[in-house]
């Protein structure tokens, strides 16, 4: 066997028995959307040095891949189905790295029930590892959450806790110290491994005026929000949800704040919706053990601003994060 | 503007105006496929130094990442609808070659009537540049064309002529001398601008018992067809339609018939059908300006032989080319 049929024998197994992938044997693959239900469909990229390292866990990079793919899906309302991979090796990638990426995949197929479609995989001598995922969802047909929707009154929630992500970068890169061993571990993971909130997500539709995933910072999403809505979004510092190890992060550097809502990689779902919808939304997100959070509002206007505890803006520096608009 | 903001003013063109695109400002995309019908997927990639060279032109670059997709799809018998790109940029790509790589995705989209529907867009400073497309189509449900279907008797044809692709590699590396200017020129072309047969594919189906696209080169992909299909494939080297500066190549130098049928590259359609359709496969490829031929059957057994003038089975190394079966 040569390399490229050493690793089809890996990626068969992520494709077996699933209806429309023909294991793998044909040219494309073929996908039934549920009857009156559209395909859904978003691709990302990661480089390693950019996007993750060398040393990285490989199932981490796996589900990384794939998970930051399904919060897109999440953030449109929409069920994930399966994903076509890309894989743009470097010579030096050993075999013993690629089984434990694969096994990762695997193991995400399960815990988000979606199966491999399809794919390719390249070598280039030169290079670094380069990988392209593509996830394809469906959704009932005109349902689709968009950044669009929002409207004057509307209030502003946020999914689980913003800023972990953040501040786990910061520790894996040494740069945050004095935390418990605990939470700098805990930190790191949640940089590390994206928990997309599939099932809010699906359930925010009928409820949510407009959606997206927190994936280039709190203030730069909702930025996207504000902007592609035509308001002006307000939120509070004070209701912004933090985890116990970014309070107490932020309780001994205070100028952590910036990167708890300038910072990226969250994954959690930001959104509007009417006052009057927000009790039904609680008892959806309880359906779905996933805490939701009230920290703004939607005003007429533009642009975003965010209040502490004394009512003054406090503009915090946003960058070095970058995803674009489109995921 | 920073990098990802100029190129995002660069792509957003691709997208605008098409419904379910959101004009790229969403997480994800929406696409319905016709009543009837399901999704039909592929995915490649293609990276620099490998599959294109520093100084081919970037619309062809562009085109050739397109189209190769494009010819899954036609190998399926879908429709094409969209795509999704990945860029995985290296730090010297400059601005000119970035727009002018849009520019053949501009024109490819008009040719084949598809548009942009979302993607990503990565920088590594390392590495060279990597591309990976996602073709997105559709069939009339269950209608699929696969690799697997083709049965005992069946003729087995091709379109359009076999080799091209393959000598003009030679060509480009400036391993074929004694051809005219003229005919490299022609060669060359057919390496670096596949023309996908989207019209014939669609015809195909209903009247097709197999087919796949000509990727891995002839007697590599009759074997995935003779695999696939449990069948044993003979060819007739002297009824595979060579394109007259093929004919004049191995005119001159007998031994590139191995080249011929053993390289790959030439996105042309191979395909059986039972005898009795052959006439109205003939109207069909008619309707659509695309020759076909015959060019050998389908006998009970495995493997393929394609046997030369005196009947003999003369076995071409095949090597070198890697696409994969799947694509």
């Amino acid at each position: 066997m040569d390399e490229f049929e050493r690793i089809d024998a890996m990626i068969a197994p992520l494709a077996r028995g699933h209806a429309g992938t023909f294991d793998l044997t044909n040219d494309a693959a073929v996908l039934a959307p549920s009857p009156g239900n559209e395909i859904v469909l978003t691709k990302d990229m990661m480089a390693e040095g950019v996007h993750f390292l060398p040393d990285d866990p490989p199932e981490q990079v796996a589900a990384k891949l794939l998970r930051t793919n399904l919060s897109d899906l999440a953030a449109m309302g929409a069920r994930a189905r399966g994903y076509l991979l890309g894989l743009g090796l470097d010579g030096g990638r050993d075999e013993d790295w690629l089984a434990r990426f694969f096994e990762g995949l695997a193991q995400d197929q399960t815990l988000f029930d979606v199966f491999l479609l399809g794919g390719d995989t390249i070598v280039a001598r030169k290079g670094i590892l380069t990988l392209s995922l593509t996830a394809v969802g469906e959704i009932r047909a005109g349902a689709a959450l968009t950044r669009s929707g929002a409207r004057e009154g509307d209030i502003v929630a946020v999914s689980g806790t913003i800023g972990d992500a953040a501040l786990g970068l910061l520790v894996r890169r040494g740069e945050l110290g004095g935390l418990s061993a605990g939470d700098r571990a805990w930190l790191e993971d949640r940089y590390r491994l994206p928990q997309p909130r599939m099932a809010l997500g699906q359930g925010l539709v009928g409820l949510a005026h407009a959606a997206l995933d927190v994936s280039d910072g709190l203030m730069a999403d909702a930025g996207h929000l504000a902007r592609r809505s035509g308001m002006r979004i307000e939120l509070a510092w004070d209701q912004v949800p933090l985890s116990a190890a970014a309070r107490r992060a932020v309780g001994m550097a205070p100028e952590l704040r910036d990167t708890v809502v300038g910072g990226g990689d969250d994954y959690e779902l930001l959104f509007t919706l009417p006052q009057e919808r927000w009790d039904a939304l609680l008892r959806v997100a309880q359906d779905c053990d996933t805490p939701v959070t009230r920290i703004g509002r939607c005003r007429a206007g533009q642009g975003v601003a965010i209040l502490d505890a004394s009512g003054e803006n406090f503009a915090p520096a946003i960058g070095g994060w970058r995803h674009g608009e489109q995921g």
